[in-house]
């Protein structure tokens, strides 16, 4: 049993403007609601946590029951606290699977874990998206086809500031002439972590067999393989050496 | 001409204590001082900054004017401010070069950059180190031999809590049977990064020619090829596709 | 059930010399009897083969029902048909896993799958190997102890000129002051590679605890994940484009 | 003074058909005059090779006076000489960079290189083809912009069976909805290797300017910073330990 969380800031899909309109026509419960039911499984144990509930969304009892964390964000990145990354990175650190969603590529979680800026350039114009498996031998692609068209999406392009070891998994291909790395993959101390950029607010994109196909595969390749470290940043202090030494004078 | 600016927390060597003797003997202004001295050269422009020095030693004026950064620190690792660590890392993503030192590996500014735990174990024996050189190709190794041996030194060894794409360029054997990969580069956006473990607060290793052999080629390769960007989080709306498309009916 | 084949040249241990009787002291009926007899498991079909076997050991019949080759090659890398090695590393880049062992480093197919000189120092005095486990998040690691020894081996020293994405998962300390990264893992196509160091004709390495817990667990890492494929190398013409063209006018 | 040698199979455009006259439009001398010509620099010494000359064009003394090898092939690749290959493989990994223009992704030095399959999916269309600049900070990419494009060129798409640390500077969006990363760098022992796909024989690709920087940058790239190694495949016995051993008792 794999257990997973699944983490919205929950902003959008409760706005009272056109733009909330649009997003609770497809995901009329949210988004972590929406992949909670679309990923449900019976090796699966989903949870799910927003910005506004307590200790936001991740208290320790939960972020320490946690295999996977999948984390969507877009407008309210700055308001997690540092002290709630500090313990995200810790977890990822000790071997908890993370999958970010998205705009979650401006996350403080993704930009810690990366240290890059992550930044990139985009468009919304409701252009289409051609997704290209580009390793077919990893286990996120198992069932993906060679490629698969996302009708109506937000364009985001390269140069994608990540790190050098961020392996493409997917690339994407758009309509209005941009490409983008759209799937990597990252290890992090003993974390394995995904990102992928198809998905958005207001477009279904969440509900595409294909696109849930990859995230479904994620969860299972991010899902740590041994125990989850406690304290992955202790520096212990080796007094005994393994070969015989003299004794250090001052 | 190369602007290096060679940063300190400089604690050790002004504590009035045995510790801080020891360091004086080596290093009596300071291991920037040290260092500056050591690496003198008609193409490079170093100035030195202390954590004691206004704005933590590095206001923007100085920052940004600066090529590479090199990192020492060790007692006060939390007292440099979040703030900085920013602006540091900004710089480096927009091109600034980054040499951490020796137990720099747990500063706020290497694990922002890796985002990872920089974890290792330790041991204080004034055992030999031998540091083997194995990418002889690599421009920081230029001049130097195939290994050197450091008499007297702090042990730090695997498994060292770092990148994928951390790539060795030295890998340490030690007297009390440990091995550690002592030189690592990696690239950070457009900054180029180094990190070396051979050095001591208490050890003349500063003083040793292939030591300086090894940072003065790191500071030439870590040293910008273009502009350093001002804003290199920009994720800019490329509201105009390179390919013409439908108008956009949100 | 995983379909193993392990290929000994078998030289060493039919020699009728000296070296000959030592290998016969720990290998009685060869390194790939020893090794099919030690790492017999329910879920793997173990069979084993040589190089004076008929079409060298690998008919196709043979190497088109493996999943994980495992090499020994040390005195005959040059017999070894090039066609042959053709054969395997197709298998390899259409998802066959493969682990070379010890001298393996300048087998032919080793070579080939790197597309480097794998060279490295090497000394043959008896002395001892301490193998430190670097990537414990590894599945090859799992069970085995952060470091082990290796009593008597010998020494195979850095640089090793393997390529940069060539992993490392272990790194060895030597008595006699060199050190090796002598785990290190490759993907090549669909198929994962491991490398091994550790192992000797001439010493009971391939009895040892931990030795076999790595090659065991390296069989269950190497293994496909999915169907072979039968011609990796194919480039197909895609005649029909996803998006629509202008008819081609030469 | 970088030695550049421009190795050309020189087929296509001797043909007596349709197709040696559309080569012959735009490259009436061969492709390696055009590039010759094109890339002629005062720090550069260009000459040329092709596959009719003498030892296939690189008799020892030649390669072995070349820093930087260009290699075009396309129909011949299976009558360049294994022993040729032996030779240029042994160059590249002692230090000599080596550039492989479009469809060489088939030739036996870049799958001896990569020890991958380089297969890729293609189509001749006369569709266009825009370069994404990726990684602005490389030296590949200085004073290349953020892309261009390629009016009319066949097309190359993904998966590209190269190896995983073949870094994409580079990567194409095509008019008929694939991608491609176009250009990517590797290396191999001391040698750098630049693989860059834009360029046909029957399209003046070869006179643009956007490719040309970027192929005069790659050679300034992948010229060797030391001398080059005369036997990179050669592992020394290291009798002598830097630290003592006991007698080796056989």
């Amino acid at each position: 049993m794999i257990k997973v969380t699944i983490w919205n800031e929950f902003r959008h899909e409760v706005a009272q403007d056109r733009w909330g309109e649009r997003c609770r026509e497809h995901y009329p419960n949210g988004i972590h609601i929406a992949l909670k039911q679309n990923l449900a499984s019976e090796d699966l144990l989903i949870r799910t946590a927003t910005l506004a509930d307590p200790e936001q969304g991740l208290p320790d009892e939960l972020l320490n029951d946690t295999d996977v964390l999948m984390w969507w964000g877009h407008v309210a990145h700055k308001e997690v606290s540092d002290a709630l990354v500090d313990k995200i990175q810790n977890r990822v650190l000790g071997g908890m699977g993370l999958i970010v969603l998205h705009s979650g590529h401006k996350s403080k979680i993704f930009q810690r874990m990366t240290g890059c800026s992550c930044a990139l350039h985009w468009r919304e114009a409701g252009e289409s998206e051609r997704v290209w498996t580009i390793d077919p031998a990893h286990p996120i692609c198992k069932g993906v086809p060679p490629y698969f068209v996302v009708e109506r999406t937000e364009m985001y392009g390269e140069p994608f500031g990540i790190p050098e070891d961020a392996k493409p998994i997917f690339i994407s291909w758009y309509q209005g002439g941009d490409v983008f790395r759209s799937g990597v993959t990252l290890q992090r101390g003993l974390g394995k972590i995904f990102y992928f950029s198809p998905g958005h607010e207001t477009f279904p994109i969440y509900h595409d067999p294909n696109v849930l196909k990859v995230l479904s595969n994620a969860i299972r390749w991010a899902a740590p393989v041994m125990p989850i470290m406690a304290d992955p940043l202790s520096c212990p202090n080796a007094v005994e050496s393994p070969e015989p030494l003299p004794p250090y004078v001052f």
